[in-house]
């Protein structure tokens, strides 16, 4: 386990600490999920607040080995496949990028449709977290690709890709990803709130 | 209290009670919010993740009365700020739509800044759940209004604003919000998370 030599993190100001210790790496152990375990992931996140509840996320998956498996792998990048591919499944969440307003006939586009989509994110990503698994997102992977193997047509955006799974020997690791297997720090609070005005 | 009326939320796979239990109401005390608390918000949304650790989340807040509050709420369309007023803190959320990537001299866009801000608000939308806060983002607010009272400029996208404080007595909202003062459900989980391809 790598995380048990980092320093922990630190908050002004007590949180839930499955938020504060949740971190995204990328050693993972290949195990397998049950499918029972990941549509809980799932649940969390679709009780994400979004505008006129439009719910614009969708989750595409495949478990470890299935019928999807290869084809969800061959849409990541090669050096996030490198290490991803020892998730227990992959994931891309998607964004519905179209909404039919209250008293329209027509759809218009979702203008929060991708930060509504990152609120489910963040919901899931904290279940996982709560559930003892770790997840990883990723914006490395070819978008063509990944439209095709999860059938979304133009109307979805697909915000990114997410492996999950269970922590595994960062020893494993090629030298460059050991090198940076750690819980990342965050910018201070001073530097994200601001009473008033943008410092 | 208006929710005790409501049916509970229901889930097949168990989550965290506050996932399930958060809403957005309209109906808020008046209350104030002391700022320790508040930052115990930002503090939960800081922890999101973000591609390359940009951490694109930016968030203004004004509390209730103080010399920025005023001009907080004129930023709200009025349908908003009718109900809005009453909450505790009004807090613009904000993403750097602008990263500059490892090895580069220039910035160039963050294509997963909204994503990325979304998480940090659901985490802080849940954290608010686990103090008694409710919160309640809008979409229906003045983008050129906010920017200014913000200080925000163009390289900053204004994603949402958000009303934060103690629920207050549905009896007091108008009859129109008073009718859906009440927990929105959500779409199956089977219209949400699909194994493969998106259904």
């Amino acid at each position: 386990m790598t995380d048990t030599a980092t320093p922990p993190r630190e908050t002004a100001h007590p949180i839930d600490r499955h938020i504060l210790e949740r971190w995204s790496p990328r050693a993972f152990d290949a195990s397998p999920i049950d499918e029972a375990t990941l549509l809980t992931l799932f649940e969390a996140a679709r009780w994400a607040p979004s505008a006129y509840n439009h719910q614009p996320w969708r989750f595409a998956y495949a478990l470890r080995g299935d019928a999807h498996w290869d084809a969800f792998v061959s849409a990541l990048l090669p050096f996030n496949a490198a290490w991803a591919q020892a998730a227990s499944t992959l994931v891309f969440v998607l964004s519905d990028q179209f909404i039919t307003l209250p008293g329209k006939d027509v759809p218009s586009p979702a203008t929060t449709a991708s930060f509504d989509t990152g609120a489910a994110w963040g919901l899931l990503a904290l279940q996982a977290a709560k559930l003892g698994l770790h997840s990883h997102a990723m914006a490395g992977f070819d978008h063509t690709r990944a439209a095709e193997v999860t059938g979304a047509d133009a109307r979805y955006r697909i915000e990114a890709a997410v492996a999950i799974g269970r922590i595994g020997d960062a020893a494993q690791l090629p030298d460059t990803l050991r090198a940076r297997e750690f819980p990342s720090p965050r910018r201070a609070l001073a530097e994200t709130a601001f009473h008033g005005r943008l410092g």
